[in-house]
């Protein structure tokens, strides 16, 4: 177990927001902590509360200008802000500037490894920080930490129902036999979808996190992104279908799997009672093993706390 | 990712061999290895085919005498010798022998961990060497380095199916409607069940793992040991428990808890969709933490190639 460390988190959404509420309670400090327009830093640990009463009531996380946050004199960077594709940016260049600093870097945010991970890679290598990124996987569920300890070419393959919101949406539909359009305003009504939830409907979501896996298990032999990813949503799914599959004792989840080769999302056939056919926003990831067999690992894919456990426990991995 | 390690390893069962047979696959080399009356050492690693031939023909691993192993010059002492219980021993001296010299220990005996965890934990605490025991509980699966990354304060109950034997024995009887002594004896066939199956119809091979997570939950603050579980096998669960579970939609699995108050294993009635029924052989560990929910982790709870593929795993977390 490492001792406490002193984090930098960037982003103050459901994530961020947890890492600082839950941080001191894993015993590390947070000695800064910024939104995009603003950020609060104290060397011996900010004070959290406040800081994220300040952002619910004012929008603001503190007084100072968000770049203070980088360059605080932090040990981890936590990096939460949202995920964006392409370039990664600004995520990578937070990712960047920690490295280039020595300091390790905690990603939840998906771009970085997603679409430039060999460039995190080199990055790293050329610095004494480490970068780690259970989070941006699976929520709470340990799918990065498993494949690592197995060594990733000990893993032939990672498939599984990544993507809560599409995952419940399915699963409703089935349950009730009400149609899509129906249900994904009940999702939307949850919280449980978002207000658009192309994201995760359309498979961007589940895709992203099977390109991240597909680039762990090609290590060192090929790099991928999005747009190598075959990649099919949820929304033309019909009840039908759904009812169909049922008299055959089957259902129907959004299932992307990751190999070596590449990275395919799409709606499957399953049987109903198969690992494969969690319910509601719950996540699962079966790993495919060299020696162990196949791992199944299920947990809650996503949520403030769920994911801050992720990132935390990677905080705890860090030398 | 450590470098490669120089291995000792102590036990010549299938647990043991497996590990000799894969460790260079796994970066590190094997520079002893004994079975009870023989041993091979050599500082530039021992060729393991021979080693693992000659025992299948001769019994013998080497020509030298056990303790050789013991103190050859190695990293990581593999104590992978027979579980016993009580004072533990020879594991248990084995353990403390490596930590005197400032060496690691990875445990796939389930003894020392079971039986005298206190004690372990405080010779670690003298020593420069590491203990680690992930191949103790459910084979394969990453329970202990689960609880580990969430820390043990964070998990509230780890609860599950941890006997391939007695699940077997079970989801056979309810799928085929045979009774337990038939079962039994195709179980023994497949060498699923060994000739004298007390460990594990009884429920103490549960039982043992269910205390050592519960020592691993409890840490610093009590110790457990066999004496303190609450135990019953599957002994008397008779084929028609199953069909009046089955006629409701249930059927019963020999399930293990674990919590800081104490271990409890019993036959228990479930759904029969429940991520507890798992079938056949496999295993399954549930845990209920603070921030992230239920984490459900199952896969093959045994098997050589399987824990070996946990015991390389702790190396390789080694520092």
């Amino acid at each position: 177990m490492s001792d406490g460390k002193r984090l930098a988190v960037l982003g103050a959404g459901a994530v961020g927001s947890s890492v600082v509420d839950l941080a001191v309670e894993y015993g590390h400090s947070v000695v800064a902590f910024a939104d995009s327009s603003s950020a609060v830093t104290a060397a011996d640990g900010i004070d959290a509360d406040s800081a994220l009463d300040r952002k619910s009531s004012d929008g603001v996380v503190g007084d100072d200008d968000p770049d203070a946050a980088l360059s605080a004199d932090y040990d981890v960077l936590v990096e939460a802000t949202p995920t964006t594709l392409g370039d990664a940016e600004p995520g990578f260049s937070h990712l960047e500037t920690a490295l280039e600093r020595d300091r390790h870097v905690v990603l939840a945010n998906k771009g970085p490894v997603a679409e430039r991970y060999a460039d995190v890679r080199e990055l790293e290598r050329e610095s004494a920080g480490e970068v780690r990124f259970e989070a941006t996987v699976g929520g709470a569920i340990p799918i990065i930490s498993t494949v690592e300890d197995l060594s990733p070419s000990h893993v032939t393959a990672a498939r599984g129902v990544l993507n809560g919101t599409a995952n419940f949406i399915l699963s409703r539909m089935a349950a009730e036999g009400i149609d899509y359009e129906h249900v994904l305003a009940e999702a939307q009504d949850l919280g449980v979808a978002e207000a658009d939830p192309t994201f995760d409907v359309e498979g961007t979501d589940a895709a992203l996190k099977c390109v991240i896996l597909a680039n762990v298990l090609s290590e060192g032999e090929r790099e991928f992104t999005l747009s190598d990813a075959d990649v099919e949503g949820i929304t033309n799914v019909p009840g039908s279908a759904l009812e169909l599959a049922a008299e055959d004792g089957r259902t129907i989840r959004l299932v992307g799997e990751a190999t070596r080769d590449g990275i395919r999302v799409g709606p499957r056939l399953v049987p109903q009672n198969a690992a494969l056919a969690v319910t509601g926003t719950r996540n699962i990831v079966q790993l495919e093993t060299t020696h162990a067999g196949q791992l199944n690992l299920s947990g809650r894919g996503a949520g403030g706390p769920e994911t801050a456990s992720a990132v935390l426990g990677d905080v705890g991995r860090l030398d």
